[in-house]
């Protein structure tokens, strides 16, 4: 389904955006697949055969973002001082977006049990993300740019882990957690000189 | 609700070791407020009575954990490194019943919105265990024992939300996870000397 014809890759499409615009009014649990389908204007079984179900419609949409995130925040970065930024960059971006971020949030929290829908999502999605914070930090110690003592798998870990637990926290009570600060204030803790 | 007659009480508490129970077979999401009541030997109308909806009785099921857990593991000991070592105990803890740090995580997620019937409990959480931990950094900075340059009240955030997003990351895939590991390295790199 990933591949096909090029109509059916744009159709694809049409479901995922669709279904950004009615996740944003009514949230993930008060949407429907129903409601998504006339949307984009699509039959409610034609968007069964792309999406089965809720949990898969989600996770599509989730690495559509991450897709995306990627491209427009250039998390792609080569390692160094500038894919640092770019996190910040991006923790901003999901501070305008609550939306997104309270989807992220709660699918995570759903996904943890093997047979979810999104289980393989997430499997995936903190490995690479992990993987690619440590190719940073990894990279920056190597550089001498880290404090002394800092193991860059523990703060690639800990960043990844300190951000998804801090969206929850912001989320609860915006106003009590400073998001972007406290990233910043951690990737600083990790550097020999700040940025 | 909370004070009441005795009996009133003994019920309550009968009906959280209840939930507990089924909580801890079915999960959250498949588990009934009527199965609950069957196991509490009431009737579904007088579980009702305690709990009106499902999230209630989770929150409820959640505080009388805090107050356990508190009681336990001595979090509410005078600050300074033990609190540090009670930590790491509690997070060893849950590490051996994944099953409440999973309903945790799914409710902490959910319970950002506002309308959420466990959205106060979350508030308060959160703002209990910050202001705590902030306690706890706070006077081992006055004993010089923080390392130059940390912020306690930053560390206080960046320790709750470092370990709420580890649970979600460790329940997703156990063995890719170290939690106390990394909680125990966070905290070693805050301090002057590594507990």
């Amino acid at each position: 389904m990933e591949g096909g014809y090029p109509k059916g890759r744009i159709r694809r499409e049409d479901i995922l955006t669709a279904a950004v615009a009615v996740y944003g009014e009514a949230g993930y649990h008060g949407s429907s697949l129903r409601e998504v389908a006339k949307r984009a204007g699509i039959t409610h079984a034609g968007l069964l055969y792309y999406f089965p179900t809720k949990e898969a419609l989600l996770a599509a949409v989730l690495e559509r973002r991450d897709a995306d995130d990627g491209v427009r925040l250039r998390l792609n970065a080569p390692p160094g001082r500038d894919v640092l930024r770019h996190w910040l960059a991006l923790a901003e971006h999901n501070v305008a977006n609550p939306g997104i971020v309270e989807l992220y949030s709660r699918l995570a929290a759903e996904a943890v049990a093997p047979d979810h829908p999104a289980h393989d999502y997430f499997v995936r999605h903190y490995r690479i993300a992990r993987r690619s914070a440590f190719e940073t930090f990894r990279v920056l110690g190597e550089r001498g740019e880290l404090r002394t003592g800092v193991d860059a798998r523990t703060a690639a870990v800990t960043f990844m882990a300190l951000s998804d637990g801090l969206q929850v926290q912001w989320l609860t009570k915006p106003d009590e957690v400073d998001l972007v600060g406290v990233l910043r204030h951690y990737i600083n803790t990790m550097l020999a000189e700040p940025i």
